[in-house]
């Protein structure tokens, strides 16, 4: 996160940016330990989805502090606060104050986080989710995601380690994925293929780069190839 | 906090709660030596304004925690992420998860935050002008202010420590106060000014009690007089 911050401090304020982040060790054991994703079915796991979004928040004080303490003014927007979801996708909610906070010259921050459900009472709200409502709402320039990983590979790059990176990715490029290709296919983590869908349904180019590659964010915002690029057949039109 | 939520749990769920705190010693600082209330008018405010926002994070994960140690299902509604301001009121909002939090059988709790004002560009959101709002929107039952002394008294209690507390205190109260003894007013915290301000703006009957004695809260909720209580002639009809 260090990284990323130094990064962005690069272009900030020049490009305007929103800052999401996931679950990590935070969020995660205790979504499953409580079984928020199948909603409220029983008592316990009111404490449960209270005590998600209270690690979460913890979370979001450390990765925060990191950015102001490079001087980039990110300012935490809870989503569990603003949006309610159905079956773990946004179905209502007001993006006011982010939108507020970018014309104010600072960088909203939201997370994944426990979200209040219209009919399973409560879930689970992916940051993956949330990127892919806010870059429809918004419609940005790029969504980069930063994975551990160099992108999308047609083997998972975990195991193949020289397996290439897919530059162009598209609905066809999915397609042969997953019909010529189940086995790799399967080997990817889910992580990436819900990637995938939320950004096929993206109003923008989005980029999927190696996080952990110091350079990486400042390569792609000066225009190199880095990672995969995907591209939905709206942005390709 | 461990007092108040160990007589909440006597009540909850058969009563339903809705619990606002302050900044205490964790906001306040911060948003003065950033003057936050002045408005953005230099750019290192920007630093201040989150800086402000994070240490009220900081704040609302211990208090939460002790309510949720409890297993009271208490979760965090960030005010500064549903509310617009303008001159420390709230002029635009949505409360929309608050309401479902209630409806699902969670307490929600919002604290005074910093907050983005429609003029001034930034402010704060007091917790008092906060549960103000939250009472004209909601009309709860009743609205119960823990301050530190006994309740309203014509003189400043924390100075004359056998003022006699003013069991019922209406708008003609208010003119006495100010008018008959000016000296004692000016004594009295600007805080509580404000608190009787915005309770005389509430359809509903509000109850400033010592939050440091223990059973005041049982008390109270066991229909027992214990400090002021402020009716706003609304109420009164």
């Amino acid at each position: 996160v260090e990284q990323i911050a130094e990064e962005i401090s690069l272009f900030f304020p020049e490009k305007r940016f929103i800052i999401v982040h996931g679950g990590g060790s935070y969020g995660h054991p205790l979504a499953k330990q409580y079984a928020i994703r199948d909603g409220l079915t029983h008592e316990e796991q009111k404490i449960g989805f209270c005590l998600t979004h209270q690690a979460m928040q913890q979370l979001n004080i450390k990765v925060v502090t990191i950015f102001i303490n490079r001087k980039l003014p990110v300012y935490t927007i809870s989503s569990s606060s603003i949006f309610i979801i159905k079956d773990h996708e946004i179905i209502d909610g007001s993006i006011m104050t982010i939108i507020k906070l970018l014309e104010q010259g600072f960088i909203p921050l939201l997370y994944g986080d426990t979200a209040l459900d219209s009919e399973k009472r409560i879930g689970i709200l992916s940051g993956d989710q949330l990127i892919a409502y806010l870059a429809c709402t918004l419609r940005p320039e790029r969504v980069i995601f930063l994975i551990d990983v160099n992108g999308i590979c047609h083997k998972n790059p975990t195991v193949f380690h020289d397996a290439p990176v897919i530059e162009h990715f598209d609905r066809k490029t999915l397609n042969t994925l997953i019909s010529d290709n189940t086995d790799s296919g399967t080997d990817t983590t889910g992580g990436i293929f819900n990637k995938i869908d939320q950004a096929l349904k993206m109003p923008c180019p989005v980029h999927l780069i190696n996080g952990h590659i110091k350079g990486n964010i400042t390569k792609l915002l000066k225009g190199d190839t880095v990672g995969t690029l995907i591209c939905s057949s709206a942005v390709m039109e």
